[in-house]
């Protein structure tokens, strides 16, 4: 598991291929892992906190099911976020789930 | 990720490393992880479905900060299960966190 250092601020810095999990319909988050892989991307990761993290589950099984058959599910990391809010320590649990198109083909010597 | 066949009753038979999550507090469970592993368990499977997914995430969080420092986190593997109900077909999310003890001690040759 990573030890990703205290930062709560981390969903205001998407990177390219970041997809972050909020409280909209799960279809919402599929098709932005859709258009990722649509736009030429590898991998997505699919990254979600607290209760939240069951729609990021969501989101890759309906993706796996539904959309991208080929889909293959890279890791799964799960970790501890620290958030400090009103001088109260409250900790959040994240997931990260990195997806990637899987070949079908095999390859050819 | 594993292919389970179509099985609502899954947490009706509990096997005997299984944890399943619910809707009862954290500590519930994590106090179930931890007598499996005093009891002489090497490894522990947390299952969840649904919502229950992110009361999965935190269980091994807590177990692992607060608990067993040496937690291993061996896989944890995402599926979809199929649920009948009235006739009508419904998917639902899973998770399967597998952990177990860490050996803390290098082995000697």
């Amino acid at each position: 598991m990573t030890n990703n250092e205290t930062n709560p601020e981390w969903d205001s810095v998407p990177s390219e291929n970041v997809v972050l999990i909020g409280k909209k319909p799960v279809m919402n988050y599929v098709t932005a892992c859709i258009t990722f892989f649509n736009s030429g991307g590898e991998q997505v990761v699919i990254k979600a906190r607290g209760r939240a993290i069951c729609r990021a589950v969501d989101t890759v099984e309906l993706l796996r099911r539904a959309f991208i058959k080929n889909l293959d599910i890279k890791r799964i990391d799960i970790d501890t976020e620290e958030l400090f809010k009103e001088g109260q320590q409250s900790n959040v649990s994240t997931i990260e789930i990195t997806v990637s198109k899987a070949d079908l083909e095999p390859k050819q010597e």
